[in-house]
């Protein structure tokens, strides 16, 4: 991970956004920019300048991780020490203007810092450069999706295998978490949604006491996290031999996000993948139960940009990786979702997930 | 779960804070004030009057759930719904001053929510009501606790028996939560640790790749969440035949957590609990490895009030549920920790973890 390339990119940034530093304080923003993982930290960055904040419990884990910012052990929390070391430099740095991530700093937090900064500071609701700078996957980041996806994808089997009529959801879940932890992933990127016979047109339905039916679609959502990077896939199975309706709905969504995906290319706008799906759906006069948004971004987060969804603006560009997800939920009856896991190449995109879209009748 | 009684008591509170009405979002607050337990909700709070805002995925979901507020499924944010819906009735209902959760609600929350209120509504950093209600469990929740502490408690013998030298640490980890999961556990209440070795001497080394020594102790913390309530508790196990020095220590603090959960009775301060821990380990030439806070409260959220710390005023009630967990940790060593959840009395304190403290060997 080259961060200190991130960090000069981010810090070539703030002049133009009329901040003369950026005090960062969400996890992912800064283990994007400096490496670290720990649970307790604040960056301030300024040009030509950078300085991580953590607490004792972390000194060896930052002197290990962190790269490109000097670290400093502080013995309060990490945001007031990054304020109490701005309060003491910033008049001698000329640092007036500071950027906050006022999408994740609360209001407390806000306050209890306009405390300790010296008057003339002012405090200015930054645009979400991090945010931004980590749409765009690089080389590095790409090789840990895909290792994510690919691990996610060989649960799929065990899920398979543990589906069966009478066995509880959760599990279905529990064997799927349990081969997952023993394979590496430091965790699942989210509840594990395993959702069977009418539970399955609840686009959130995670795991339940729930028995799988003897017949109908089992929803099958999970994801892992490894090495920091999320994965996020979902198959759609069915119990038992699937009537003719159930066919034209499972078909009809595997079309959709095919749609989808064809309509991935550099330049290409979120809602256009979006409005891809859609159309598809609504062919088949199905487009009422398609709920939610086509995708979203996943990356250090299972949640981030960019949102996949009818009036979005965000243009796609080479290293996006987007989830792919379109599903249609009949309320009382059942629901089908299909979605992989797509980096946006030059000339349109890759499938990172390997797992097989044919229906499969367990 | 009273929570009508609940509401009833947050209320009352509003006119001595100076509070004409009170926006919740933080969900564990939402979901002891309403019941409900989905990720999406706003909760508007005045005398005599409470509505509940929710999207559209959750139209089912409240309706179950939600006792004793109105409910409004809405097309926007939850919180965006609820601001509107004040703009709309705050005139005619005589609220000017709203308190906001300041400790959760982001400085772009509060730009947003500032836009949409009429201008004659001030927003208010309101206390921590509903956190200081929480503090103190009624008897619904006790109970729940005590079942979440029961089974967590039965996860100890797996972890027993999959503890081996050369096994990794993950691996045990894994073996206990798939047996959680199995056990009707909605998930883990935090990240496992399993600490081994040297690692022992990490307060917070969640399970990792390393190998269990033939030699020295494992520290397993770990918790559960059943039916919304955490559970929290550490054992210490020496693998082979413990030295003298790590008896020494390993009954220190066992005399140490002893002394905290001795003076745990209504009227005393959490620093006085903590400070009994201190004192014993300080007796034995530890204090200084004592490196952490002795405790904190646990319920719908694994950390909340009160803390259980030095400097700390807050006076111990009964119904108050805490954890006592001193520890030593010589770094480059290995550490031990010992955890109980223990609720407040009339007279002073039952310890709800059942799990023995002698030492054991495996």
């Amino acid at each position: 991970m080259n961060h200190k390339r991130r960090l000069a990119k981010l810090q070539a940034a703030l002049e133009p956004n009329r901040l003369d530093a950026l005090l960062a304080i969400h996890l992912p923003n800064i283990r994007y920019l400096c490496g670290f993982t720990g649970s307790a930290g604040a960056l301030v960055i300024a040009e030509g300048k950078s300085v991580f904040f953590t607490d004792g419990r972390y000194t060896e884990q930052a002197r290990t991780e962190v790269q490109g910012s000097r670290v400093v052990i502080a013995r309060k929390a990490p945001m007031l020490a990054a304020g109490e070391w701005l309060a003491k430099h910033a008049g001698k740095l000329g640092l007036k203007t500071l950027g906050i991530e006022s999408e994740h700093q609360t209001v407390a937090e806000r306050t209890r810092l306009a405390k300790i900064l010296p008057s003339g500071m002012r405090l200015r609701e930054a645009p979400p450069l991090v945010e931004r700078a980590r749409m765009v996957k690089d080389a590095d980041e790409i090789e840990r999706l895909r290792a994510a996806v690919l691990l996610g994808s060989s649960l799929f089997d065990v899920v398979l295998k543990a589906i069966c009529p009478g066995v509880t959801e959760i599990e279905v879940a529990a064997e799927m978490e349990y081969a997952a932890r023993r394979s590496g992933a430091e965790g699942m990127s989210f509840e594990t949604i395993i959702a069977s016979g009418t539970r399955s047109a609840l686009p959130h339905g995670r795991a339940s006491e729930s028995t799988i039916p003897a017949a109908g679609f089992v929803v099958c959502d999970f994801g892992v996290i490894l090495a920091g990077y999320c994965s996020d896939m979902t198959r759609t199975v069915h119990v038992g031999r699937p009537p003719d309706a159930a066919r034209h709905v499972y078909q009809a969504v595997r079309e959709a996000q095919q749609r989808a995906l064809d309509a991935i290319r550099p330049g290409a706008s979120v809602s256009e993948v979006d409005g891809a799906a859609r159309k598809l759906l609504r062919r088949n006069g199905l487009a009422e139960y398609f709920t939610h948004s086509t995708g979203h971004g996943v990356g250090l987060e299972i949640h981030e940009g960019p949102r996949v969804a009818a009036g979005q603006h965000q243009l796609l560009r080479p290293g996006m990786v987007i989830t792919v997800e379109p599903g249609v939920y009949v309320p009382g009856v059942g629901g089908v979702r299909i979605e992989d896991m797509a980096v946006v190449t030059e000339r349109g995109c890759e499938v990172l997930t390997p797992t097989t879209k044919e229906m499969i009748t367990v």
